[in-house]
């Protein structure tokens, strides 16, 4: 439900009388609030308002990040998204999605539902110099949150050897979600010092060998992948490297029944097509098929065993933040998404953070695993 | 839809009037035809009529073959499911599911799904005597067909060298559906000549160490698994050995958009369990993850690249018949079940049998591994 000042400023912001009606019914716009600011977020799409967009009660609008397409056939993806149009390529780093904006006098961490994330907020004028928003306050920055002591991811990439990261990789507009083209954005985070994914240039189809050699070098280092983006940011696509795909996998198998069939399959089609468009056989293919059998298996076993053993099937990670208040509020804040968590321990790093560790448990996982090493018979 | 006269058969066995008009509103009984039989088949089952329930003219019901239930932890899986009492173990035959009855002087092979197969029908009394028909028309023998020469399926046990085989199960009665006592249908196939699954004889929970040792067996020998059952066969439960999780992958990856991503993550699961209740570890373990890493890749990995060069996801087939009317009807039988087939090679074997090919197209397996290959771009 939405109050009704929210629903007035929806509706002069164009959401259809009757679409909203139909929203607000079925639960996709939901009204939230953090630290007094009151917000609007869609768990749904609607007429140019996609989900993940999240309204401000001063009528500031951050639209939904849109989800980037993905290819499988680098070489051919290239051809049938790019045609001859040249394309910077950027890395696509292993994080979570935030848009930063600065909402009266606040700057804000969105995450992709929509969800102001207190975590990420109290620390993301660390990262980011306030100074841009003074100067664009109707601007917002997208980026990827990255790092070993993450909140929402098990891994960081290799490059960020504690805590966490801010990335920069879009600016675009409130309210219309327009992407500010790539060199004005490379121009802006360089004024302002705002960290930013890697950039390997421009390059176009006639350079798929190095674009080839680039996925090869990333995979080596333990790197997800990158996204494709013409100078005017119209036409993006991404591919992720073999590595990420057997390495996610391996993420997964541990909370094995907590992800969709989807997880695993769609990575596994993803490495497949990598074989096949590099002709990878005999030894090398078998490495790469030993590798997907053990992601697979191996962290699935163990979580089998350790549910066997009376345990559950749980991840520990953990944060640093500035107060511990704000680790309060990212339990209340897991807690709405549904997710069973609890704080291990605190610890006082003296410099004026706090490393706060927390329990995640999969109940329905460790259920499911039980059930099935109890003898369960099932149909199936 | 029904005709009248079904309608009536089947109000008066008992279909509450309402259940029939829901099922035939959706299609959850159809009538069939076959050689001037007529028949109608559940599609959905309804009060006692299971689904893959057969219902004939003259009234004769042959009940929809039950789903046995699997455990993927043998020795939990027999506690639970058997407690003290001792159990028949039986080899699971990977084939297909066959009801074979008489109805009235026709001796017909229903599938699954509650079709007369016009294949498995024309063969079956080259493995049935019908003698046994004679003296007891009331029984519905239930078993396996299963060789290389299969319609249904792409392998067969190692032990069928050419051909197909029927290897018997269960022995069921018409109507009811309730099975014989296992020692009563060891007797009768043994007095009729009816070929049998093979048997491990009683055991019971105390001698799990041999069952493990006979998984190892099977497993090593290529075959599928076992079926476990009370005397009274009130309690059956199945399991399957590591090396059919691994071979049905491997068959699967073949077509692998063809097939839900249950089929694969199931497997996947069972493989897990077994690894995790022998507790391998080593190198052990790591022959089964290269084996399910192979699986899962090269048999995709080459579609991928018949696709790419302009052929199709397709598997070619051969069945034995006495007469080409048959293989025609299967290619109408096929169509039905919206497969599209069609008849490669016809050859005179010179003993009263023609060998015929036929070829299995995927369409839609090509259509997306094409596009993908393609370069198609893709929100995932």
């Amino acid at each position: 439900m939405v109050s009704s000042s929210f629903r007035a400023t929806l509706l002069k912001l164009g959401v259809p009388e009757d679409r909203l009606a139909v929203l607000e019914g079925k639960g996709g716009v939901v009204e939230g609030e953090f630290e007094g600011i009151r917000y609007v977020r869609f768990r749904d799409s609607a007429k140019g308002f996609r989900r993940g967009t999240v309204v401000f009660e001063n009528g500031d609008v951050v639209l939904g990040f849109p989800h980037i397409k993905r290819v499988v056939q680098l070489g051919r993806g290239i051809k049938r998204v790019f045609k001859n149009r040249p394309f910077y390529v950027e890395e696509k780093v292993d994080g979570y999605n935030v848009r930063v904006v600065k909402v009266k006098d606040r700057v804000l961490a969105l995450t992709r539902g929509g969800f102001i994330c207190p975590f990420t907020t109290e620390r993301i004028l660390d990262f980011i110099n306030d100074e841009f928003f003074k100067d664009y306050p109707n601007l917002v920055l997208a980026g990827e949150m990255a790092g070993p002591e993450s909140p929402y991811i098990v891994e960081g990439p290799p490059y960020v050897k504690e805590d966490i990261e801010f990335f920069l990789f879009d600016i675009q507009e409130k309210g219309t979600g327009r992407s500010l083209p790539v060199e004005e954005r490379y121009k802006l985070a360089e004024e302002y010092g705002i960290e930013q994914v890697e950039r390997f240039g421009l390059f176009n189809r006639s350079r798929i060998d190095e674009l080839y050699d680039l996925i090869e070098r990333l995979s080596r280092e333990k790197r997800e992948g990158v996204v494709m983006k013409t100078p005017d940011m119209k036409r993006i696509a991404k591919y992720v490297t073999p590595y990420a795909n057997i390495n996610d996998i391996k993420i997964g198998s541990h909370i094995f029944f907590d992800l969709p069939h989807g997880y695993f399959m769609g990575r596994i089609k993803r490495l497949a097509f990598y074989l096949a468009e590099k002709h990878l056989r005999g030894e090398e293919f078998d490495e790469y098929a030993k590798a997907l059998g053990k992601a697979l298996l191996r962290p699935f076993v163990e979580s089998i065993h350790e549910v066997a053993n009376g345990g559950e099937v749980e991840e520990v990670f953990t944060v640093r933040v500035k107060s511990i208040s704000t680790a309060h509020k990212m339990v209340t804040h897991f807690e709405r998404l549904g997710v069973k968590i609890h704080i291990e321990d605190i610890e006082d790093l003296g410099n004026g953070y706090w490393r706060i560790t927390f329990k995640r448990v999969y109940p329905d996982a460790t259920r499911e695993i039980r059930e099935l090493w109890n003898g369960r018979a099932f149909v199936d």
